[in-house]
């Protein structure tokens, strides 16, 4: 190709951490890959980094400390927002709009929870807020959603969304090891963070999920009303219990859209040992996907690092020069799938949603203590699936029990029933069972 | 909406069988969805099939038996091919080209065999030809590979794009049957046609691989270099066997680039029991990909029926609807991911191919004769990852070798030399193994 006759799309670049560093250099190392499948050079001509030491941001002319200089530049097409956080994260991809420009961003937090700002900023400058890596780091599932099974009605999703739990998780159940002790490990090997509560908690997983969720059934993204539990509570017993009952636990994020509303919602899950997310292991990401014409499709792939990560970054920047080198009225696809969104779906509160569970019950090995607790239950209309009662290590013993599929507020009721019982001690543990029924939601 | 300010992209379809009766239902059943996610309203206008039965086609005005009709309907702006087979398909694809109709097509023998002349013709008119579901049934594996992976350059993919042929090998395996037995099975239960050799000797899956090989390295359709091999050789025992030594065996297409030339084939492949791939059982297909930025991620579901590769086809459909209201010079995509392909890049030849082999070698329980084709392969340079020798059954007793990696013309001639000693019986069986590293190719 001779450079004169060759077009070429500027890239700047605010944020030099992990993310942007990944795609910085997919975008130097697969230049000519890059330029055969455009037709067209993609270039980065500016970065604005904390960092202003010019051998580690080699082949870049313009380098900065500031963001802002990025955004106000006139040559770039697209700013990529891998700073971070919400300030200046979001002032730096509104002024990027508003001044014309197409932003790429891995922010997942700031798509989340201020996304329905940004996408209407976007909308009124007719430019793209792209966002393929703030879920699943490499793995495509925004474009999957948004695109590859556009001609679906999506039911529902569930997806091992947070590398770090996951691994914990995978852990636990290999080894019979405690949460505390994996965690720890975990921190050595860099997969958690000394505040390891935004992935053990869970709310890195509900980004996510909002994220997913509003894309599937065409919602405004509603972070707030994303139920949200994390997996400290999680004992190598009921991962033990749950394997006897022929399930694993895993940390998933869930969306269903049902007739009684849409669901969204972290939490750990006894899923089926046969479930082939049940064989995810370790780091990765998956994320199974039901919709009404093509059934349950399943994606898989490394949810972190800062080359997978980029990966999907530079897949956004392509997508947009492919639209600019088309002339077309950007954007194509609209940002969240719909040109005309569901506004009124009601989100269900947690209480309202309906699901099959595990109990553990630590209970006096006594006759008639669990004719109690079936008779509880029955009160309350929840039928047993399945019981296993332990050999009692002391006077206690402890009783596991998956129930059939009940409203979750009529299971604490039932719960609190139970745990006000003399012979039953302690709380109550309970996990949420997904059996996965293709004609559920 | 108010119909009169909405837009609508007017659909025909040639061909009601499976693939065209599952489109049609799909758009008519999610035509409020489908307009919300577009803005604008998709209708089928005109269909083409060979019954007439009107009561069969409710809700399309003008229903015939001519594709060609379709075709010069100036109303119409997209087609869809599901015609199947070369002949009037190509013509009926190539016509719509030439009028300057975008197409979709479900035909994956059309596009491997005969695409690089249909490109060039859409290439020419400046409109699209689409054919997501030609690969995969309802995994968007084209999307991904054009789109969603398009930061990358792919070093290798390798599929279970056959279902049929992964329902047989699943039973073979969980029941110790023999293949007959379980094709026969699989035509009655309708996974396989009353002649199965497109599915069972691997021709299918080669116009598939041949497709994927031809986006993920960006180059021409090659079908004729593909190596095909079915699967009508493989015995439960060499199932049994491969278990012991920890891996299942799956009808994998491969393809890869490495510095020695492009991989395209199709055959039986020892993989291990561990890989994910591995626990993809029945009729499901599934799709795993290396790239250099994003490492591996994998693409799981259905691989064929009316509505999941229905889904297929609408997802094109609203593609090119996006587009055209976006006033894009279509395609905004080239037709296989690039504006300037690899013209030049030599495909291997099977002989060239470097792999590890599974042998299965039946011998004389005489002593010596495992001591003499160990020496031929040390002849050959082929060294031993492990063994097993089987207790004899009756004068003879099958000796199972795994090979480490060779150049296949090399191994070919150790097992021409094996096969010429007195005390080795039949012909040896030999198996492909896959190891998947990431660092390869």
């Amino acid at each position: 190709m001779s450079s004169e006759s060759v077009k070429s799309i500027n890239v700047g670049i605010c944020g030099l951490g992990t993310v942007g560093n990944g795609t910085l250099s997919i975008i130097q190392n697969n230049a000519d890959e890059i330029a055969r499948r455009l037709g067209a050079e993609l270039r980065v001509i500016r970065v604005a980094t904390r960092s202003l030491n010019r051998d580690e941001v080699p082949g870049v002319a313009n380098l900065g400390n500031d963001p802002f200089a990025v955004v106000n530049d006139p040559a770039v097409d697209i700013v990529v927002e891998t700073i971070g956080g919400f300030e200046p994260a979001f002032e730096v991809v509104k002024q990027a709009l508003g001044n014309g420009k197409h932003v790429v961003t891995a922010n997942k937090a700031l798509i989340a929870e201020r996304g329905n700002e940004l996408f209407a900023v976007a909308e009124e400058n007719a430019v793209c807020l792209a966002y393929e890596s703030s879920v699943a780091g490499g793995i495509p599932i925004i474009k999957v959603l948004r695109e590859g099974l556009a001609a679906n009605k999506i039911k529902w999703l569930a997806g091992i969304i947070n590398g770090t739990g996951n691994f914990i998780l995978t852990e636990m159940a290999a080894k019979q090891r405690q949460f505390e002790d994996v965690l720890q490990q975990a921190q050595e090997l860099g997969y958690a963070e000394a505040d390891p509560s935004f992935d053990v908690e869970g709310i890195d997983a509900a980004h996510k999920l909002t994220i997913m969720a509003s894309i599937a059934f065409g919602i405004p993204l509603q972070f707030a009303k994303t139920y949200t539990e994390g997996i400290s509570h999680i004992t190598p017993e009921d991962i033990s219990y749950a394997k006897e009952l022929g399930y694993c636990i895993k940390h998933l994020g869930i969306a269903r859209l049902s007739e009684r509303g849409v669901e969204m919602r972290v939490h750990p899950t006894l899923i089926s040992s046969k479930q082939l997310l049940a064989n995810v292991d370790g780091v990765a990401n998956a994320i199974l996907v039901n919709g009404d014409a093509v059934g349950s499709t399943m994606y898989y792939g490394p949810g972190a690092g800062a080359e997978a990560t980029g990966s999907a970054v530079v897949a956004d920047i392509i997508d947009i020069a492919r639209y600019l080198l088309a002339d077309a009225k950007t954007p194509v696809v609209p940002a969240l799938g719909y040109r005309s969104m569901h506004q009124d779906l009601e989100v269900l509160s947690i209480d309202e949603i309906e699901s099959e569970f595990y109990l553990r019950i630590t209970a006096m090995d006594k006759i008639g203590v669990m004719a109690r607790i079936s008779g509880i239950l029955q009160e309350f209309d929840i039928s047993i699936e399945a019981v296993i009662q332990k050999e009692s290590i002391s006077e206690y013993v402890p009783i596991i029990i998956l129930t059939h599929r009940v409203v979750e507020k009529q299971l604490n009721q039932a719960i609190e029933s139970i745990e006000a019982m003399a012979d039953v001690s302690e709380s109550i543990t309970r996990i949420r069972v997904e059996p996965f029924h293709g004609e559920q939601g």
